[in-house]
Formats: structure tokens, C-alpha cells, sequence
């Protein structure tokens, strides 16, 4: 009977989904579902891309956190419109969710739509939002066997970026080791060795996102 | 419909839960649920905690992980008894599956049964596995934000334990703006703050782990 009903909310989650992403693709905007731990630094990363694309390009985010606005805080200085959505002890956005603040911008308007998801490696990853791709982060400290043991996420994004490269020196982070689980499970995939601290690796980052922008 | 299944779900983990707590109480077992996210150092935190304490309790645990069994394999050396749940995607351990691996412990002859959850800082806090108390581990790279943004676990558990605090040099956390967050939450929670690959700190998690031990 679980199992039922859990498939029940998938799939009305994902005919949620399939909508928002006809209204998108309709609009010619992109959707990055963002997707890590809690702490890799998504909100860094946002920090840092918004700072160098937000001239170039229309931007906009929704920060889904399971309370506080704290992150949407730190994106308020560039001035692009945010919309919190609070899960309120939930573990993962669904579409439902996304799909009752998607009036909230001006889609005209707007190029790229990040979402920020709620900081958890594991459900985000069965809940399609309607995005164009998943991202996903993680960071050096949380280890370099992150691929091997949380594979569903690796499989399905459509790039990988490694944050807090700074700390490398500090960790027992083996790159070879990632880099050969990561390949095993997804063995096309783009990977961005960046520090969003220090900036670090940043350029070709910056570089691939404006490409899929572009190239939309 | 959807918030009365996932109350069914939760009241059969709990009744399931009070057995197996019932169980362990009877046999004199401690069990201690340690929840993380992702990396932020449960198997380290235990390989430091079975070397230490190994020749002096009688120590069993059972591993929860989405897939693989690396950190069983890390904890190989110590020669106690270790099962591993394999969750298959799933983003939490429940009472079920403890209880069908209870069996596998001679609980006679055991001291303290640690259950390293799945990483993840939300689901796990929702599901009672029965045990004696909840351990929370987080770490200094995740940020200082972390009891603020993901409450629940920080409100339940007995104690928390900071790891990586050899990394404080080189990031921005603000250990005063952690401990003063913590403490809106829960005033008297004891909070250890440790570096469980240099052992900075640990000996007053050993003191403490140990004092549960004998006052059981």
C-alpha cells in the first residue's frame, strides 16, 4: 500500500512537472535544480554567479530551505527577483510547490531560474521540478566517496561541480578516486573544480552556464 | 490522504520502535542513532570511538546507507560485531529495518549498539528507531548556520558533537554564532567540539560516551 501511494505522488508530481516545464520551454527560460548536502555551498555559488552573470543575463531564484529565509538574504544585494518557499520540516521541494510561486516572476522576463533545493543528497533527486537540468554540488570535506555512496543524483544531473577546492590541501580528499567513481556512473558528464570562497576554477564555470543560456 | 498515510507510516515505526526500545532496555543495550549530513564524519567519528573504547565495552553497529558497504569496511579492524542495511535509495533508516536485524546481535553481550543513519539531516530525525538516544554530528565546513536552518535534530537529540574544528582556520564559521544558535534550541544540550582526524577534543567525548555506558 505504500509503495502505491508513493507512486501515486510521483506521478501526480510529475504531470506537475511536465506542465511547468511546457510553460518554461513556451517562456524560453531555463531551470537549474540545484542539489547537495546541506553546506556544500549552493548559496556561495549562487553568490558568486549571480555577481558575474547578473548584468549579462536576466536572473532569478527560488530558495527552497526546510525554515528561515537566511539564504535568500544573502542573494537580496543583486537586486534579481527571489522567491522563498519553506518546506517547513520537509525534506525535498516537489513540483506542487514550485508550481504555486512560478506566477511570482515575471517569465517574459527572465533567462535562467535557479533553484536552490533543500541541503539532502538523497530525496531531491525523486522529485522532478519541471527544470531543465539538475546541478550538483559537493563539497572536498564531505569526502571523496559521495558519487559511490549517493549515486542517484550523479547519474541524472547534467553537471557536477566540486566546491571548496581551497580546503583539498587540508582534507584526505583523493580527486582520483571521485573522478573514477563519478566516471563510472556518469562518464560524460562536466565536472567544475572550484573554490567559491577564493574563486578558484570559477571562469569555466561561469563560462558553461552562459553557454547553456546561449545556447537555449 | 497523503498526510493520513504518512501518519499510519509513522505510528506503525513507532510502535515497532517502542519494542525494540522495550528489547534493548531489558538487555541493558545502549543504542545511540547518530545522524549527519553527508561527510560530516559519523565513520570517523566511530573508527576513533571503537579504538579507544573497544577493549573496555562490549560495542556492536549496525551501518544505514543508500548503497555500498565502505563504511562497514572501515570499521572491519575492530573486530565487533558490524550489519549493514543497504536502504536502496531510501533517505532514512525506520524501525523495520532495525528490527530485523536485532537478531544478528548477541545483546547479552553488548554494551552500546551504534546505528550510523543515512546521511541526511532531516528524514532520519522523523523516524524513532528505538533507540536510547539520538547523537548529532556536524561539521565545522557545513557552515554555522546548520542548527538554525535544520532545527529538528539539534531540538532532539542528547548531545552534539562539531567535528573538523582543525578546518576553523580556513573557513568563515562562526563558532559563537553555532553555539548561541544551538542554545535557542536546547539551553543544556552538551556540545562537543572535536577534530576526529586529529583527535583535538576527543577525550571528552570518550569521558562522556563512556559515562552513558556505566550509568545504563
Amino acid at each position: 500500500m505504500e509503495i502505491k501511494i508513493m507512486k501515486n505522488i510521483l506521478d501526480r508530481n510529475q504531470n506537475m512537472a511536465d506542465e511547468i516545464r511546457d510553460i518554461l520551454t513556451g517562456k524560453n527560460v531555463i531551470m537549474v535544480n540545484i542539489i547537495s548536502s546541506p553546506g556544500a555551498g549552493k548559496t556561495t555559488l549562487l553568490e558568486r554567479t549571480c555577481e558575474r552573470l547578473v548584468n549579462k543575463y536576466r536572473l532569478g531564484v527560488i530558495e527552497g530551505d526546510v525554515t528561515t529565509d537566511r539564504d535568500a538574504q544573502r542573494l537580496k544585494k543583486y537586486n534579481i527577483p527571489i522567491v522563498v518557499i519553506n518546506t517547513e520540516g520537509g525534506c525535498h521541494l516537489d513540483s506542487h510547490s514550485i508550481s504555486k510561486v512560478l506566477h511570482l516572476f515575471d517569465l517574459e522576463n527572465l533567462d535562467m531560474l535557479f533553484v536552490e533545493n533543500v541541503g539532502n543528497l538523497i530525496c531531491p533527486t525523486q522529485f522532478d521540478l519541471g527544470e531543465t537540468f539538475k546541478l550538483a554540488v559537493v563539497s572536498t570535506t564531505e569526502g571523496d566517496d559521495k558519487p559511490a555512496k549517493y549515486p542517484m543524483l550523479f547519474r541524472e544531473a547534467r553537471a557536477v561541480l566540486l566546491n571548496k577546492t581551497d580546503l583539498l590541501p587540508y582534507t584526505n580528499f583523493n580527486i582520483e578516486n571521485f573522478r573514477s567513481d563519478l566516471n563510472i556512473l556518469n562518464a560524460t558528464i562536466p565536472l567544475f573544480e572550484v573554490s567559491c570562497t577564493r574563486g578558484d576554477g570559477l571562469e569555466v564555470w561561469f563560462r558553461w552556464i552562459s553557454e547553456q543560456i546561449r545556447n537555449n
